[in-house]
């Protein structure tokens, strides 16, 4: 049994510890949050020590290893702390809010020895990656071109756009993420930031984004956000090879079709919004998790796959702003 | 090139009319049909001779082959003719409204040389046909179950119903074709007949029924009717064997999906009715009528085949009306 | 929190038991079943007390409510138990192979106050309970005929099959409690049963069926069924009425699909079986125990819902058996 | 009856014919081609005259419009001819090769009372057309983003590449003028060209493009196409606005699905090609030239429209070749 001890109480937190509690290779026994309302009643729901503290997290000797849930400006300081603790760590995206942060982060890590995981979850969905298997097998054959569509249902409050970095680090962070996980490296970003939001237009963020990315053998992938969707969070994927292709469709709550004298064959509306949507994703991250740390190896996930994601988004910032392609 | 007669000059007339002209093996030359307002508008549009007498198509020498499309009564009549005279013909559906009647057209045709068809015109359906392809290919292994939902998109007017000669012989007639079709001769039938809509209960006949079909090795075929559907006409068909399953799905206009924010991914109404949705088979069928005629054999549905199929609609409407299961 | 007793320590015993462990109402509390290997592991698992005799779950003080999962001959004795203790209990279904031990059970159980529910848990699966409420908020408009296509992935052990009862009451007794989830009490029964499978023609149990209900209105409803399914298993329901059609489609492990040079759109193969299928109508089921219990009211399916379903079973039977329609 | 003239007795011309042949409110009179072994047997099969001088048609005293089904470098002079000659004309795309060329047309017949119809026969395919007249219908709201996948199933000659004029006149022409049938005018054009097939490499020119389009309103299009596409002719297109999301999906032969051990409701393959995929279309197209003549009216497609296409086409080609952003 891994015995886990989780930093931050919020909403993440509460996904994780259910998930851990319920896990067959791993328990809960140590929660760590200055905000005692929040941590304290976590800590009761499942009998577990806790701590105001969160560096308490690092030096106790019962956990085994932490999930680090803290908010983003910790991050890279947690990160750290568990890896010089020797405890393997699985942290929250994103690491930080700027490329070289986190590209400072990855040079102090290899001096480390660490096992650093980054909650890139989509990875983990069971569509994506029965996807990503398929391509590994060789289903597709050569993958050509890969089409993301990611919208939201609805655009968060403008407090929390004025502080999220953009839409390029906030959104398609986990887009970019997605195209890196089957085209590998990027070398060229292209982006179309669009304000169609009459209500967004005084944030000085884009509400919307079409990026053509390209690998350096000729493979593209496009993205397309939208920071609202009329049918909830829609999230499809497209892999196009010269053999296959593949398409990841939308959840929804039900299986139920209904036809009348309007339409036929009607779906529900989309599974609301991401906790939902990629609720067996955050559960097999974890699965990925705990088997590195059992098999001593190194997370399929890195603070490298971060920076790398977070160099594209800054690219496709710089992109939309001046109207060029940006090279890496 | 086949130098095509049609008797009658009614709708479905019309229909085989224009797929002759459009046809690269036949060529439309004679049209006959008591009715000068009806025959003579369709001659001259075809640019082809015609006459008020039904029984010209018979005797005309340049008529090579005959497609009967006259009223029900005078069907057995015009197919004797056109044996007689050693033209190949293809009937439209129902031959007569009485088992005995086609059965013994049956007989006699046996002792002439003669090319006689019958409209069952779904065995020709892309989809239906593709399905029967796949089984006499061995990809459903042992056919089990047939599963097949019809329903017409709206009742026919009370009139029409009186003389119909009641559900099972009007509408489900194609269903016990298609369940031949797959499953061979039939040994039982048990039929559910229900009046389920207040508007028709004074008509005598059932406006919806159920129907279990057996064949003599057990497989079955079940066949859903409805008089109404509010998606229009609802035409499924599934083929169910130990090693796959098929499933004919229903037609629409177009492919267009819409999701909003109450549903995703509806699909039209389906095609109105018959002559939208079963327009390719009409052209196939007389497709196969030609290949017949040009390969010198008998074509792939016969007035047995009629014969065969009017015989479990009256063991339908017996099985219904006593609630005992009829066996042939 | 309402604490909870299970009686049985088999597979479904865990089911229920996880579910239990995490929900926000209840708490897991105790457990009691004769065979230490099964009981002791479980009970360590959840940190519960555990016992080798079964009765004692009925008597536990801190046992507020009981879930009783022992084998099918001992339900009738524990419901009757709880009832006596007046513990609140959920027994899994059946509660018992023939109709008249179970109408013996409810008349005993009229003379008690008790809380009794039946683990019809299709009735909470996500999309039938849609489904449901779809009716009951008039969008189907009258319920005219109801399709249930039901298969299994693989026929079970012979020896399984020796002791389950027969197709009817082991597999179909779902299917007869959704028919009357939609359609009400049940007046007639007509069913064909099928010998397909060479490997189970010596079990004296057909492998498959095609049962024909209806209800005092006149609306029906068909199931067929199969112990195989070469696509896994098959569960789709039809609800179709004078305003709309609603399906319930299969579910999948992924929303991939797949196109080639073969095929386009291919989906993954179904959900292997119930446990995969139903889990979420297994910790729905557990929510309407729950709420029932906390709003001191009779759960949503009762021990009456199963004697009815019973005894349908019986005269599905009957019919396959003597080829008349049995009326109920 | 609007006479119809052909100038061309090609693969398109023989398509129009048919039509024509078919069309209620126009017959064939008359066909024009130097190729007396395409011209004659044309002539035949539809009992009209013919010409072995294509001017021929633009000075027949009994042809009241031409249809324009001769090689590309002949258009412009053809659009020109039956413009001054008072005939109505509908010319197959492109007009020309170059922009300039076409702008100069387009300013030439400024000056003459003409009615001329560019075949973009895709605006008139019933599913694009549909998703037009909703969105004119309000159904879809602000019109945001449209997605534009267009593969053919395979890659032409390399004979055919090297007079094509490249992948952008030649193939995403199409789709420019489905961006501008949803989008309006566009005023920025950004693409990437790629080179993914190994045997088309010394052609010169691109086998695949990734083109993001925006309008002055700064709603975006994207366009995928490549020469290739294992699954066939692949023609999806996707308009999101800020009420729903419209989605124009593949057409296929059959409407069958198969279910087995490997995968579920499998489809057919997609309509080999366009003349299949939008035979549909270049029906309608006809109605719409005919209703243009009969309603003395411009038709909905104008040759301004093609020089409109072509110079988004030139700008990609600029883009791929310079990896800038071109402004129109």
């Amino acid at each position: 049994m891994i015995r886990i001890g989780i930093v931050g109480a919020g909403r993440i937190a509460r996904v994780h510890a259910k998930t851990v509690d319920a896990h067959l290779d791993a328990e809960l026994v140590f929660i760590a949050d200055p905000v005692e309302d929040a941590v304290k009643p976590l800590a009761e729901k499942y009998g577990i020590r806790y701590s105001l503290n969160p560096d308490d997290v690092f030096t106790d000797a019962e956990v085994d290893a932490v999930i680090i849930c803290s908010p983003t400006p910790l991050h890279v300081e947690h990160i750290l702390k568990a890896a010089k603790a020797g405890k393997p760590a699985l942290c929250e995206k994103p690491v930080a809010m700027e490329t070289e942060t986190v590209e400072d982060l990855v040079k102090k890590l290899e001096n480390l020895d660490h096992k650093t995981m980054l909650g890139f979850n989509r990875r983990f969905d069971p569509t994506f990656a029965r996807m990503h298997d398929m391509v590994k097998a060789g289903v597709v054959g050569n993958v050509e071109q890969v089409t993301i569509i990611s919208r939201d249902p609805a655009a968060p409050p403008k407090e929390y756009i004025a502080v999220s970095g953009g839409i390029f680090k906030d959104m398609t962070i986990h887009d970019f993420d997605t195209a890196r996980f089957f085209l590998g490296d990027i070398t060229s970003v292209y982006a179309v930031g669009q304000n169609l939001d009459p209500d967004l237009k005084d944030t000085g963020d884009f509400d919307a984004a079409v990026i053509t990315l390209a690998n350096s053998q000729g493979a593209t992938a496009t993205i397309t956000n939208s920071r609202h969707c009329s049918s909830g969070y829609d999230q499809r994927l497209e892999v196009f090879g010269d053999k296959a292709t593949l398409n990841g469709e939308n959840m929804r709550p039900t299986q139920v079709r209904v036809s009348n004298g309007e339409y036929t064959d009607a779906k529900d509306v989309y599974l609301d919004f991401f906790l939902e949507r990629y609720a067996q994703a955050y559960a097999l991250e974890l699965n990925e998790f705990f088997a590195a740390i059992k098999e001593n190896r190194q997370p399929a996930t890195s603070i490298a796959d971060g920076a790398k994601a977070l160099r594209i988004a800054e690219a496709a910032e710089e992109s939309a702003r001046t109207g060029k392609i940006v090279y890496l």
